[in-house]
């Protein structure tokens, strides 16, 4: 196939640049395609609205993007080098095939904008998708944290031990970061829900668009109004999307950091189904949360990729750069990474059972210090800071766990968890 | 000073440990004084709701709370490395001054949600203030837009000229990008507008707290619930803010560099008011734009801000770790440099002028050539593709410039700059 | 396949857990294929020496490895997901054809130090490949240099016209750069030079293997003795190759901007080869400098990637940890992305030419008015900062370009280049 | 003070400009007060060689400079907004107080390469600085494992118990590390260790300036040569040093962590004196090791300082660029953050002491299974991938400890640890 731009008589494209510019984003582009196609199907109606294509030459053109669409779905759209991308396949595919119909599927565009709806419409589900992802993640903490309501558990500062805290709290700890996760997810793509099509190279073009036509078909809640902010924009709505999946990962991140802290051989307060562990080639013995430890690994793949965007995209002439085209792969990647992430973070939250006995015998006397002050406080009217001095002279005495815990009744507190308000939340999201 | 926690008979800590832990954050916790005041006020109020202060010693703390916010403003308030923090300063001037009812200040708090919620409050104002500050740059922006609406000015891709555009389609270009960024420092700002106090050392207390009065005294829009969870959420609400600081510098830092390429010798698109520029020790003609090379460099300031915020929070064992202090640095530090960003790029839009005669020298015959293409497209129904290998032979015709941008009538394209949509958002958000 | 750890009666690896860790680290596994098979030779070797492989057996095996080799070069190795990684195709590929001896190889190793040793030499074997290419690319900076070591260039500070420069200095600048970087990788490839192959799982084995033996026969440079620090080695010394890595792409990132900005329509100070630029779907004149936009772009690449190195390695508990197989990929394409960016500087270096009289025209005034300060200093005694005042008044003055550049002699300013010098490292280097 | 490049008649600089472009460098002008003095001198002492200044003018001069640097380390150097930066106060100092003389320190000179040589000789000796730091470190590790060469200590991989190992083995691979880092360091200092003086701004200038006179004085170990080279290896000398220090904290980062881990109520392994740990404002029982958390977060400071570096140096067009600037405050801050981390890092080594009888309990009868493997090789032939799968029947067999270490005799092994060369190579280094 031809380049859209090769002039007859020019030299062609050194086969170095051309693999360096094109590279590995042939893969990009192909998961791209199918936002591409909707893209230009929006695009060819809105043609025939204002008059530059006739409905006939339109029909031409749906049943060629149909037939693409169909293609990619068969598995049987490649992109080579010599295309330089999807957007030329699809041109190329529909000129051979159509002739002038599809000569004029380009009008009023450039792959600028192309790229750019492409990518928008494929960040835009995504982030839906992800967010259904957290939000059933989220309903297992709930549901594990009912169970565990109130089986005691250290909770830790400074990596001590430092006040009786219960498993039922360290669940829920997790659903409500997983539900604020969801909620700014929703809040980046409702921010990011804006159509770039429309302004061409970034300067727009002499030919009267109908932007608004080709937002409503793609279901944009809004224009993004000035054609070079659309290009400006670039390194911005992707910084931000990238932002949401961080969220996410530092979120998944400190369950895998706790988990695997509690299920080292020192603590083992958790129990963890063996088909989540792997072995070790020379250590028969091992038994290994690899999942887990990959997890916490992709927690910097995802924070380096956001950087690589942001990097990429700052101080930049104003204008399409061609660099922008690297910002699709860490995307692509990311997404994939983070919602796989997901799964595997609800699979080792399903495979593992805290073990109540092994968790009670390596609670220190200590543990009380801070209630039994409180206590002096409260049955004395002891001033806090005099019950402070005092409380370590009792940490000796027995305490009964379950009491302790009921005590602590402030909303969020290990003895009031108010996992209603969870729940609450969890389905006015998943409304 | 002693510290709160030094128990009689217990070695002092090493200075050297002292030093390093305590560092430079004697500074910030002087900024974040006056929220961590406002919070102790809530709190010791909260405290008389539920039974814990008698009215007298509410009023005595009160009283005490007052005099520090005013021994504050006038600059008196001194932390030294032996205080440890802004917090001991509090409790001891109260204890010191009013004795036991000082001595219950620190009653069902942990220095942890104390030092949370003052910086909450911080992030809280300054989301706001940062807002009201980008909402009077893009003010100024669409001001300067209505005023050069139709001023040529070549539009780049790939740092070569492409096709006509605007000083006015330029200046909106940032007007929009800037609405964008306050928009979503507004729904941030919504994000982490939670009430972390109340959680003490991340595991609540024996002590039944009222979080929601002390919510709506600090005017917190909801209680940050699992009290796990609001030592968990540091490193991610930070990051947050720091995404909608990134956002900011990604629109100035565009600025900053078209400015200085439009100010080289060679293009010289803008005249620079002379008192915003500075000279060199060993050449006598130079005149640089400084600011905007710092503000340039400051977009990486921010960013590397954020992945210090990201890479210290990530990972770590829930609860609370020592290095979460270090994240408060960076957040105040930001929050400066941002707002100064901004001021700096107000003063150069306005104090710099584009100069008509020079771009129209400079706009290159070439850059009509797509508006060629799409004229033989609307006037000859000729098919896009085919239009396009026309257009070069025509480069040379002479084209009018303003017909030409007029033409250009898709929203946000040269010809239809689409300027009230724009002052009708900023309305709404300054509402 | 069967994993080398499965034990029988246990359950499986789930799917989903299988196909998170092991990802696309298949890809680096078929990269690092051919050191392995060296490294399993080295070790074979060995063990026969130590006595636990007979002569006949390590024939076997070396034939085996061959075989493997063999297979690899003809493109027929497969890695699928459950054989987990190449170290596990290798053994069960001997086992499978050769029994016993196979059941052997892996005696007294680990897949740790196994892929750790097969990592090391990749590294240094592209330390190398990358250095060669370095110097190749400075020879040609130094031939365009001596080409137009006197046509003049202006300098910049600022983005401002500063002082008079050449095409040739400009030239050195970066000749010197890429020398300065290519001494660096030797450094780097002396110190990761170390051997960490019989250190098992990081704590060695019963066995008394011959460390010393297998250093000698991969040709590395010492052993790297602690075998808890060969683990903790990794992300260091990974991390300090990215940063030979690094300082490349500052070089040629540096060379890829000039060139932008020296081939903009403003200045067109370089003429560029028409096989080295691309076209515009949509604007007919377009000519891009894409190759040198990617590259920029991929300066980033390589920052980040050594950023994800650097904080997926820090902080974790010593030994060895899984996310220590996410480093591979980064490392694998950022050696690839850099070799391929010299070989596109090199294009670009060749394929553009210095238009002398588009330059002379652009020369600012200005830019004399130093050298005129230091004529005063000079000729007439004057102080500095007293010439400095009144060199503004004679920048009006004619000036001679070749004899203000030839007036410039101290060593490695415009009037003297010191090219020599460089050909000279330039020759020990490559030596 | 009047800036340097201040001409009469023209606009004052903005305030907020000033504000913003000089912010809080002043104080790392201060710093590098020192270093400005000395290459100043260095620079007069030339002047006067080629002629520029008469040896009578030579002399004030260096009695001027000697006076201020007199004057700073009385801290009476003060640096305010309206001076610009240090090097206008030395200039300023030199003109008031012995005019004529004063008014030729800076000719052939720019604040461009002023300021990147003191920047340059601060890199050097800090180098040096650190390294010797780290030899003292390296040093204690050592003494610590003699100490300790045969205490049992768990082995982890994967946060699992894995092999047996000791405390002597553990405190060997830092110091290994260390060994490493100082002589990486070394090797650093090597690269940068060349003179930018004499590259004027970046251009040279017509004054024949004797570059070698200046290295010698300096003692640097050669020219940096190109003059447009010395403004374009800002941030790649800056980053390779920060590396240097990457490197340093990735070696402490995984002390802080391990000691961490093995401190915690659950492990207890080793014993901390109670100076070097801190308690709470809550929780009377707290003993935290905050020295080692912020030394952990202090690692996210370091890397995030070098990329911020790298960052902001990328891409920019050749030439002294005014962000440039901001390089310094990170090298600074980081160069005592890390000094001061060796520090607190041999402090809590000092201050800690393994307890065998705890670590003896927690010791897992799986540790020995690859043992056990092993000696089923070494004794009855068996081939290794049997003896890993009989391996697991025998797990519950006595091991006595002490044999078990001393079996494993490679070196580098816990029973081998190989001390006698660590010794050697400090020497050597300490030399």
């Amino acid at each position: 196939m031809t380049k859209i731009w090769q002039k007859p008589g020019l030299a062609k494209l050194h086969p170095l640049v051309e693999e360096f510019t094109v590279g590995d984003d042939l893969a990009n582009d192909l998961t791209l395609f199918p936002y591409d196609i909707r893209a230009s199907k929006a695009h060819a109606t809105m043609l025939q609205h204002i008059g530059i294509l006739t409905p006939s030459e339109l029909d031409i053109l749906l049943l060629g993007l149909d037939e693409l669409q169909q293609l990619h779905q068969q598995g049987e759209i490649r992109i080579c080098h010599e295309d330089e991308d999807g957007h030329t396949v699809i041109e190329n595919y529909l000129i051979e095939k159509y002739g002038d119909a599809g000569k004029k599927i380009h009008t009023g565009r450039s792959r600028n904008d192309q790229s750019l709806v492409a990518l928008r419409l494929f960040l835009k589900e995504n982030a839906g998708n992800t967010r259904q992802k957290l939000l059933e993640l989220a309903r297992i903490f709930l549901e594990k944290a009912r169970q565990y309501e109130f089986a005691p558990l250290p909770g830790y500062s400074h990596m001590q031990q430092a006040m009786l805290s219960t498993v039922g709290h360290w669940y829920c700890s997790f659903a409500e970061s997983l539900l604020d996760d969801a909620e700014l997810l929703q809040s980046i793509e409702m921010h990011i829900n804006k159509n770039p099509l429309g302004s061409a190279a970034g300067f727009g073009v002499s030919i009267p668009l109908d932007r608004q036509s080709t937002t409503d078909e793609l279901g944009f809640a809004a224009i993004q109004q000035n054609s070079l902010y659309c290009q400006a924009s670039r390194g911005k709505f992707e910084s931000l999307y990238m932002e949401g999946l961080v969220q996410v990962m530092l979120s998944l991140g400190r369950f895998a950091q706790d988990m695997l802290f509690f299920t080292a051989q020192e603590t083992a307060y958790f129990a963890v189904d063996s088909a989540l562990v792997t072995g070790s080639s020379i250590m028969p013995q091992k038994r290994n949360l690899d999942g887990l430890e990959i997890l916490r690994g992709h927690v910097s793949s995802i924070l380096s990729s956001q950087h690589f965007i942001q990097d990429t995209a700052k101080n930049l002439l104003s204008g399409y750069n061609r660099e922008f085209q690297l910002l699709k792969k860490p995307l692509i990647e990311s997404t994939s990474i983070v919602q796989q992430s997901i799964d595997i973070a609800a699979l080792y939250l399903e495979g593992s059972e805290p073990q109540p006995d092994v968790i009670q015998k390596h609670i220190s006397t200590g543990i009380f210090a801070a209630d039994i002050a409180n206590d002096l406080v409260s049955e004395q009217k002891m001033p806090f800071r005099e019950a402070y001095k005092k409380a370590l002279e009792q940490v000796e005495q027995e305490v009964d766990l379950l009491t302790n815990i009921k005590k602590k009744v402030s909303l969020g507190a290990p003895g009031n968890l108010g996992i209603k308000e969870y729940e609450k939340r969890l389905q006015r999201l998943q409304g």
